[in-house]
């Protein structure tokens, strides 16, 4: 467990920046009044942080302003941005690692542009060739960590591998009394099925498990994700993204149908009435700001990305994640994870 | 338009068969009470079939009944099966199209082994090198084609503008005063995302759309799936197969929790009273049965697929489906499609 734990924040990136974001850090500090441990470096423009500071009554001595004169906008592409993002709270906000002593950083900005940035200025850490962008998506028994969601389209069974480790790393720094179970994503359950990089990193695994401290289980089909019976969910970035955008597109589907069935009448627009709380502790169970947050692994510090249309409970949930990876310690169980690989660390 | 319909199906394939799949016969005789083009072969054990069709009132002229002395198991192995299942109903359903004249072979048996067999006694349609599963899903406007859903682990641009092409053949069978529009799912909507396969289909069907039948609509993402804006969606069959599970865990994973919430309480339950007309019509419209039925498409005669588990009901709409299909003359929807790449037919 660390005793210090400082959060640099790109306070400009995302909609209705940097007020969502600072509202967000408000929550976050009302949640946590007595937390000593904690503190936030943020970056952008120093005059209009400063007002929203006032706006949302932060007056913490913990939060700390580091004025940048850029922002990285969602047209920047990737390959142009490093010539064009030195100023920029983005770039910023990750080489406070570096320079400021930051543990983590945080930013809703461009995702294409941040994964670039981060990977430049962070490095990947020693034998890890391919680092990945992890979700966590609900399910029946709680949350699973979901890698990669879109950071790297072709994943030999080596970075399968990689990503299994770090998986349950952060699994592991979340919920530090469990142990992981992993399962690869697959067409099917037999150890026949799959691609030759998932039928390699199935045997792969089954023998590292052995000495590694998460347990193997396998396959993991598209409908059992949400079953909870893994916590850690394996695919490449292609797979992995279109999984992600396919949970997402079918929810909002029957969402939207309910809502529309539910108000097609008087007597169904009736029944809402005494269905109120229910379906209000509903939609709270999942509501996607809960799971608002995913974590690039594989760098040699955490960065995480916030969805950049998030509002500022969705950004309050992305700094809590920050805070429990690292009370967690996520880059050390990494490593402890990693050196479980032969021939790594 | 076809003036004769013959539909040959495997009376022992899947789950409490053959009695759900003669229930599900005589529901399709009954909404169509006065087809005069449309002829059954039943394959299977004569004895228990006659039972069936009579239990169910069945006693029409076109229906014939073909005796078969084995089924195949869920056990059977793709591998073994072309040696163990020659006097099956399955074997026989689909040889049907060969010696007995059926248009289409309709199986709600082992999926792997029915796949292997059509392929084997149909053949492959000439210029198509992998025939493909497809699916209909229901979507905010409608239904979309989606393909392949797992087929083929792997494909390349010429198998993903096959399969463009026969799933459009398969809308316009199904909806012939509609344009097809394909989409090839992908993983961000600007043309240098995406695997290599995928940007050279990609540039392959902007050029085939050109003076083929359909309009492509270039990537769609998993969440744009159930807007509706593409009909068809073409994927390799490991994809397919991962965004169809995952949209039916979602499915389970939300109604289910709905469930759940709406019988916590009094109240709530209360509003189930007001509110059971409307969830009703939500239910019928998103019940998985109506799209029961996938579609082996590239082999010269073609084959449908109930899912096992499915009941009389289920089965009745993969009937339904044979009959529309080939009275939209999918076939020769599928040789003119064809015939827009060049170099085929």
């Amino acid at each position: 467990m660390k005793d210090k734990i400082t959060i640099a924040i790109d306070a400009m990136g995302g909609e209705n920046a940097p007020e969502k974001n600072i509202h967000g850090l408000s929550i976050f500090l009302k949640k946590n009044p007595n937390l000593k441990d904690c503190f936030f470096k943020l970056y952008g423009n120093e005059q209009i942080i400063k007002e929203n500071l006032k706006k949302y009554n932060i007056t913490h001595s913990s939060v700390e302003i580091y004025n940048t004169l850029s922002v990285v906008s969602d047209e920047e592409t990737p390959l142009t941005a490093i010539k064009n993002s030195k100023n920029s709270s983005m770039w910023n906000s990750i080489n406070s690692q570096i320079v400021d002593g930051a543990d983590i950083s945080l930013s809703a900005g461009n995702t294409g542009v941040l994964f670039v940035i981060s990977r430049m200025l962070l490095k990947t850490i020693d034998g890890v060739s391919k680092p990945a962008l992890a979700g966590l998506w609900p399910n029946k028994k709680g949350v699973s960590v979901v890698l990669d969601l879109g950071a790297n389209i072709e994943c030999d069974e080596n970075n399968l591998v990689d990503f299994s480790e770090m998986g349950s790393a952060l699994f592991k720094s979340l919920y530090k009394d469990q142990k992981a179970k992993v399962a690869i994503l697959n067409i099917g359950s037999e150890e026949i099925k799959g691609t030759e990089s998932i039928k390699k990193a199935h045997s792969k695994l089954k023998e590292i498990s052995r000495h590694g401290d998460f347990e193997f289980k396998g396959y993991v089909e598209g409908n059992e994700i949400f079953e909870g019976d893994s916590n850690v969910i394996v695919a490449d970035g292609f797979t992995g993204n279109v999984a992600l955008k396919t949970a997402e597109g079918t929810s909002k589907f029957l969402t939207d149908s309910l809502k529309e069935s539910l108000q097609e009448n008087l007597l169904s627009k009736f029944s809402l009435l005494f269905s109120y709380f229910s379906l209000k502790k509903f939609k709270s169970k999942l509501d996607p700001r809960k799971y608002n947050g995913a974590i690039f692994l594989g760098l040699r510090g955490p960065v995480v990305k916030s969805h950049g249309s998030t509002d500022y409970f969705g950004f309050y949930h992305s700094i809590d994640l920050c805070y429990k990876i690292i009370k967690g310690d996520l880059m050390n169980q990494i490593k402890t994870n990693l050196s479980h690989i032969d021939g790594k660390n």
